[in-house]
């Protein structure tokens, strides 16, 4: 018997030894997979530490800029990243954590997602990934299916088809709506007589073949900034995301956007892409698709539907429509790791016409081969995992009756939890949920008088001041709230038409993990009371200005 | 006692089960786990047919184009996608596949992935990700020294700045190599006096600003595909990737380059950047990059390396003079999932100037705040996973020196199998493994004389015929190979200088499992030799072409 030194060395057999021995059940790693597997809720709730440790602490464990020269035992090395990282990560699946868009998840993603990581399948191209492409194609079948809702004989026909994609599974959102905004420019931009296209020729060329001084996108101003970013790469620049503002709903102005469709079409700027916000990250509220897909027709534009966080609530038949109009879009963002329960990582966009993705369809000598069924051949990210596994097991164990439970259960929830607030005194909801996402501040009952006063009497620089303060207030419980660990709430900014656009800080909640109890709410709500009740001199200063 | 129902229901309580209570140890899902656990590669084995199963019998296994109503149970679940979906896809740890760059991974990689997705950390922001956003800057931070070498103070100073990156984590190199040729497109094209820059407005502004004609980008013939897909989005256009030809060694002709960024220049076409490739993945040959970072500095363009599949091999102090010149580039591209042994979907670039990624910065309002350390503010991805866990699992437990093991073992099998194959009179080798990446066909003895004879004489008639069969047989023989699922080649086509450029089809192996043994090697020739006997009919219409 030797013992185990305590070193571990590299040697060709300790080297092969990695690839061929499994961990022995009594090791560390193994016993933490145990209790992962066991009890995931309880595996996070004791390894997570409760209390925030400020991230310069955290930062002191990584500080090691080169590669350690010898090996390290797995235990050694486990036991470490349980202390300096596992300890120190976000519990994303806690039921009283529901500022976050990722929330609990289902048990059985966990064994499959170590499934999925074992075959380690890559998807760009069938040679490595066989029988994971056609599950990926039907995967985007059932969710072009869920969206559009065309006939069998359509699926049938173009679902595998080589030269054909009801859409593209990518890693999140961002991906999604800049691959939907290149094949909006590219089709636009298409090869014409001699001109060879965009694709080849590039962007100046393009729009001087055309006759365009600028490309275009209208979106309203609570847009994802991912679309920003997608303007910047594409080569449109960021001022040519032209963001039209919304109404008291947070939903974009038609009438203004129409205004500015025209005023830049004089101007001889071509409209590229009018965008619908399905769900904005900030409010949670749907543009009106309709209008959005009939003003895309009369400019003959692309309709992109960014519905990368809400467009799961389609699988709800009581509330689908909320969404009315998003069949009419040319592509549609759904990110599965957020309403759909997946793991992070799953974002998909889907074409309306199976032949929109030609618009940027690539091949190569030794891979994408023309007529081949390689997904790589119409996707922005080339090597990529079989994420689209998880997404499947989903979809076919939970089930259209299922999501709809889950779905209704979070959109019903939020319609609770607006009515605690909307009860509650002390506290003034922002936005009222029209999908599961809502906001709302602390604001004691006499300061809420004072600003209704103040409102009345037109003295705005007295509201000002008031939300000013207020501002300062809910930003310090949040961060308080946050550091303690119980709960948790997010934060964003917002211009509420009832303050004329003066900018208010809240608190913004999405209610999609399924552990979230109505009890947790109120206790969430009794936490921000006795936080804020603690911030005396804010209070005062409040008083003082109210008065 | 109750039975278990043959159908799944969908209720609030059932749905509520699949969130709280994890799988039993006796059911369907948690015994393949624990075999999955057990022993990894007997798993695959047993699980995955090796005979091959045409693609449109797999694809009849996934033709419904609806989610499902009603909820499925698990283990109905799981037992169905262990025939559908884990039977045909495709076994790439095996040691005689020997085509795919992803091969055999660590067994610790399968329990650590399965807490990297439990943990479900979403990385585009601090608030979802705390301490992984310190980890993957220490990877970053660890790859940027491995690569540039720099001094303590330099990642004292900057590895952990918030306004600073050392690199971005992506998905893998495609990301990567999009992810710098922006930062070089708008680093040229930056805000100047009242100009704000191709960021804000967009290229063709920038293009009339400066006063160029049209951008373009330098690369060997051999330059991965990535790069034309990253012309077509940033605006550029693929017809401005200029192919620049190689030399009998599969390495970029600088003088011709020279030559070309001259003749562009002085036709008002500015010179964005070159990319050199460190590790083609036809070929696996290194560009000459001291001569590349040069020229990038005479033309005083951006100089990228594409050293996706290849700059692993910087791990091995033995042979990384190889790539020297590399710390000369502005920005690397490195695949963690090919030669560092992460499993699929971890990719990353890394800057030389820790301001690089400036070009790129974007903020938002409920996140990516000024200030903030949110790794999304200087990604192309939005939200995306912890995979940088598993990266930075990888680098401590395998260590330097592990890998040097790891990567010397590779190449030399490499020039082992080389020799194999120049000793047996029935094969050609094509291209010398200058990595662990080589390329050859089968060509009997005779053959081999009639074609040396033939371009002695200068007959490249005869020299084209008797190569277009040749042509057919490697086609044939390494679809049958495949076919029969014993082992696995890939395959694409090269022009050799040998041949004046013809086309010719070849053989494409990659040596970087580390349980492929000398013997499957020996195996695979053999293999292929018979498999090659059996085409009668090519082999007399070769015989006929010779004569």
């Amino acid at each position: 018997m030797t013992e185990k030194p305590r070193k571990a060395t590299a040697s060709t057999q300790s080297m092969m030894r990695i690839f061929t021995v499994p961990e022995a059940p009594e090791s560390t790693l193994s016993k933490i997979e145990h209790a992962l597997s066991e009890d995931l809720a309880g595996f996070l709730t004791q390894s997570i530490v409760a209390l925030e440790k400020p991230l310069g602490e955290i930062e002191k464990d990584f500080q090691a800029y080169d590669i350690p020269m010898e090996p390290t035992f797995v235990s050694d090395y486990t036991e470490e990243m349980m202390q300096n990282l596992v300890a120190h990560s976000v519990h994303t699946a806690a039921p009283s954590f529901i500022g976050h868009m990722t929330s609990a998840m289902p048990y059985f993603v966990l064994p499959l997602s170590k499934v999925m990581v074992g075959l380690n399948q890559n998807l760009v191209k069938i040679e490595t990934s066989k029988a994971f492409t056609p599950l990926e194609r039907q995967v985007l079948g059932m969710m072009h299916h869920l969206v559009f809702g065309n006939e069998a004989s359509f699926y049938d026909r173009w679902m595998h088809s080589a030269d054909h994609s009801l859409g593209a599974f990518c890693s999140g959102g961002t991906i999604a709506n800049i691959t939907a905004l290149w094949i909006a420019r590219n089709q636009l931009l298409k090869a014409d007589g001699d001109f060879p296209g965009v694709t080849s020729a590039g962007l100046m060329a393009a729009l001087r073949h055309y006759g365009w001084q600028d490309l275009a996108i209208l979106v309203s101003e609570r847009g994802h900034y991912s679309l920003g970013k997608a303007a910047d790469l594409l080569g449109i620049g960021r001022q040519n995301i032209v963001s039209i503002p919304t109404d008291a709903n947070n939903k974009v102005d038609v009438a203004k956007m129409r205004a500015e469709a025209e005023r830049l079409t004089a101007a001889g700027i071509r409209v590229m892409a009018i965008v619908g916000v399905a769900g904005t990250t900030e409010t949670g509220n749907i543009d009106p698709l309709p209008q959005l897909a009939d003003l895309a027709a009369e400019f003959q534009c692309h309709f992109h539907v960014d519905g990368a966080w809400g467009g799961a609530s389609l699988m709800s038949s009581k509330y689908r429509y909320l969404l009315d109009g998003i069949e009419r879009a040319d592509s549609v963002t759904i990110d599965a790791h957020k309403q759909l329960y997946v793991p992070m990582g799953a974002g998909m966009v889907l074409f309306r016409d199976p032949k929109l993705a030609r618009a940027i369809v690539h091949h190569a000598e030794y891979i994408l081969r023309r007529g081949s069924k390689d997904l790589g051949s119409q996707t922005l990210e080339g090597s990529r995992p079989g994420m689209a596994m998880l997404v499947h097991a989903c979809l076919n164990i939970i089930g259209r009756h299922g999501y709809e439970i889950l779905i209704n259960n979070s959109l019903e929830k939020a319609r609770f939890f607006a009515g605690l607030i909307k009860a509650d005194p002390d506290f003034e909801l922002i936005s009222e949920p029209e999908l599961c996402l809502l906001t709302y501040r602390y604001v004691p009952q006499q300061v809420q008088q004072a600003l209704s006063a103040a409102i009345a009497a037109n003295d705005w620089k007295k509201v000002n001041c008031i939300n000013g303060l207020l501002n300062e207030l809910t930003q310090v419980v949040q961060k308080t709230q946050r550091e303690q660990g119980i709960s948790f709430v997010s934060r964003t900014r917002l211009q509420p038409a009832r303050y004329q656009r003066q900018t208010v800080t809240v608190f913004r909640v999405v209610l999609a993990n399924p552990l979230t109890t109505e009890q947790i709410l109120k206790d969430v709500l009794a936490e921000e009371q006795l936080l804020a009740s603690q911030q005396h001199g804010l209070l005062m200063k409040l008083q003082a200005a109210c008065e």
